[in-house]
């Protein structure tokens, strides 16, 4: 038995999420019907370094599998690629020692979500990006990401239906913003993420971005760990699961 | 009565075409049931530029229609906005004078098709561009690119299925291509275009690209109004009508 690990990227517009669902197009439905598929019908099941939603897309996600084969790596990523559909690609892949485990292992990853800040409607931009229309203060949202950096229980920022097994303290080592003509930015390099939280933290930013808070109320809302106190979650297609990291 | 010219632009990913067909979603075809919804059942028919395939987008096609509202010209587009899908949008909206027509009074068409040069896949460029993985001599391009400006016939270059009256003479006021990191850019403005006609130079010029031909032999070819001599015409995802131009 020789372990896979692979990193990969897709367009999410057109799959259910990640998670395998009966009858639905997912992400780990067509890498295990691919790898199936090459095992001669021996079902071969993946692990992900975590879930993404339906129209969340991926840059950098990172998977393993246990296979019987065993192929150079080289031929891995090839191989692979050959019986992938147009909008899931292995970017890379490589053997890894028996130990690796795609979702224990990871020590940091990196989200990033995109606005487009353009009152003008760009078709093209529709899957890939939040269209967002209103003026947007950069210097605001750039203050306020810094009230996210370090460790806090983020509990005010993420879903109020999931339950998490050892609570919602999370350490963020970046949270940044930054506008390239109509482009907005946001990246996120964290230990770990609870669900929806990037487009939960992203949606707050838009609102300071609008005056409609101030940066410093970060602060109380982190303290105050109650989902309740603000607004939407934004859009899933604006966000990338860009990397994970692991120990080398 | 009232006769509405708008500057529309469409994702084609999703559309089979411009052109109504029965149980076929196209863009014609969402035009015109939002604009019969908007006239309260009466069927309004629209006018383009000219029509394009499946999975070819457009920046700047125009259309026009007659309608018995008489709406404030800014009206139009927001009204229009409002029925239309996410892949659909009215740039721009205008009432013009009765004898406008926008098929007839096309003086010159700019059409622009892009090739994304990289080794490896990108997800994201798939609906896009033409992904191309082979070095391109650009230079050569751009010289071949040269023999097509002026006017010819582009019998050579066109679908041989296609039956046009007033035979296959058009001018070309600019052929050009650049190159912009991995992306890679053709200009093409002409007072019109045969059918599969931008597809199929650029297949040429990317056989010129990789050495295949040299750049003089478009000459001979464009002499030889034969179709069989060039390659395969290029995806459909890589073209976009990008702008229509009509006499003040």
């Amino acid at each position: 038995m020789e372990k896979i690990k692979c990193i990969i990227s897709y367009d999410g517009t057109n799959f259910s999420g990640f998670q395998i669902q009966p009858g639905k197009r997912t992400v780990q439905g067509e890498l295990e019907k691919a790898l199936t598929k090459m095992h001669k019908g021996e079902h071969i099941r993946i692990q992900a370094s975590g879930r993404t939603d339906t129209g969340v897309h991926a840059k950098g996600q990172t998977i393993h599998f246990d296979s019987p084969f065993e192929l150079p790596t080289e031929n891995w990523k090839r191989a692979l690629n050959t019986l992938l559909p147009a909008d899931l690609y292995i970017n890379q892949a490589q053997i890894v020692p028996d130990t690796f485990h795609a979702r224990y292992d990871v020590v940091e990853k990196e989200y990033r979500y995109y606005v487009w800040n353009e009152r003008e409607t760009d078709v093209f931009k529709q899957n890939y990006y939040y269209q967002f229309p209103y003026p947007l203060n950069i210097h605001a949202i750039q203050e306020a990401c810094q009230y996210f950096e370090g460790t806090h229980d983020f509990t005010t920022f993420s879903s109020a239906k999931a339950t998490i097994k050892g609570g919602k303290e999370r350490t963020m080592y970046e949270v940044s913003c930054n506008r390239d003509g109509s482009q907005i930015e946001f990246v996120f390099r964290g230990s770990g993420f609870l669900y929806n939280m990037v487009r939960i933290i992203v949606g707050a930013l838009l609102d300071i971005g609008q005056g409609r808070r101030s940066p410093s109320e970060i602060a109380v809302l982190l303290e105050k760990k109650d989902r309740r106190l603000v607004g939407a979650t934004v859009p899933a297609q604006g966000l990338y699961l860009w990397q994970v990291k692991y120990e080398d």
